[in-house]
């Protein structure tokens, strides 16, 4: 099936797409729609994942699949989470970079004896007017004392995973998949295309 | 998997066992809370499945599960959609019965020519604190100029299915489980537990 996906993140994209064997990902720019953009004004990030998808379905009429998803810290009771990719820029600051976020959030964290966090993932995705898919995933985890490890993005070198002994930056791409929440969410929502599949 | 059910519906108990062979649904009266009730105020009905299932979740601690179905017309744009089960008793008047209901919405529709509509279900399943699958599926028909059939509930009489050529209210249970809204919803989902009883 061809699916599009509403982001303008590459990194997701990459990592996406193996999730998705069989399946065709295209983004909004391979159909024509270059400027595709939509604000995230939601509070979940059920809520985010679905109006991304809904806007580009809106656009397109074609199955759309939209993610979203950030760093819940359980000392901080789950933020930033949907915030995760502005955390430090908020009240019109300038939007931090990922390196600049990592120090902010270490530092906001520095007196917290509970390190538990974990990465969590929405993935939407309309498949008509009145079909919808959604799954949220986690990878639990804990909040490292200074970054490792040169993959991944985001939060990424922050992030520890006492099974593994590695941050989610020290994993190759093919681990990552395997253990992360995009990687859990994208291997469920594959399954439910399968299924899609032979039972439309 | 032991799954608490959010509703007080019956009917709906009903038709989602047969859909999860393997696992055990709990009302929540059956696990001490007989007075369960929770404001359906969203206005998707994948917001009111959510609403219903994080409030479950939130008092049990455990997998809860949650339905919100309505009948959707084309001609009136989705309408009554998530407001199907309130349809005429609006603005604090009474609350119909079905009979009743159904009788309205064939008055207000007796001047469409397009009589497409679509039963539309939206379950949702909070696992854990970061854990959400959500799958919404529909069931395609056509309005009936008058109700048939004495089984199902709610819109059945007055939904025809041109491929069985019988209203919903006229297929016995394993017929409307094979081709219903809340059957595809609930079969997906069941497919996405086994995965998860596999992949946890």
């Amino acid at each position: 099936m061809e699916l599009l996906v509403a982001t303008g993140n590459a990194h997701k994209l990459v990592e996406l797409g193996p999730l998705f064997p069989g399946h065709l990902l295209k983004r909004p720019a391979d159909v024509g729609h270059p400027a595709f953009d939509v604000e995230e004004n939601g509070t979940t990030y059920v809520e985010n994942a679905l109006i991304k998808a809904r806007a580009l379905y809106a656009l397109t009429g074609r199955p759309s699949l939209a993610d979203d998803s950030g760093l819940a810290v359980h000392a901080m009771g789950g933020a930033p989470g949907v915030l995760s990719a502005r955390y430090g820029s908020e009240d019109g600051r300038r939007k931090l970079d990922s390196v600049e976020r990592n120090a902010l959030l270490l530092k906001n964290c520095e007196g917290f004896e509970d390190r538990r966090c974990a990465f969590v993932c929405a993935l939407a995705l309309i498949l008509d007017e009145e079909r919808i898919f959604i799954i949220q995933e986690t990878c639990p985890g804990e909040l490292l004392r200074a970054p490792r490890g040169e993959g991944g993005f985001g939060y990424d070198p922050i992030v520890f995973l006492p099974e593994l002994d590695k941050s989610v930056a020290e994993l190759s791409q093919d681990e990552k998949n395997r253990v992360s929440h995009r990687g859990r969410a994208g291997r469920r929502m594959a399954c439910l295309l399968a299924e899609l599949e032979a039972a439309p």
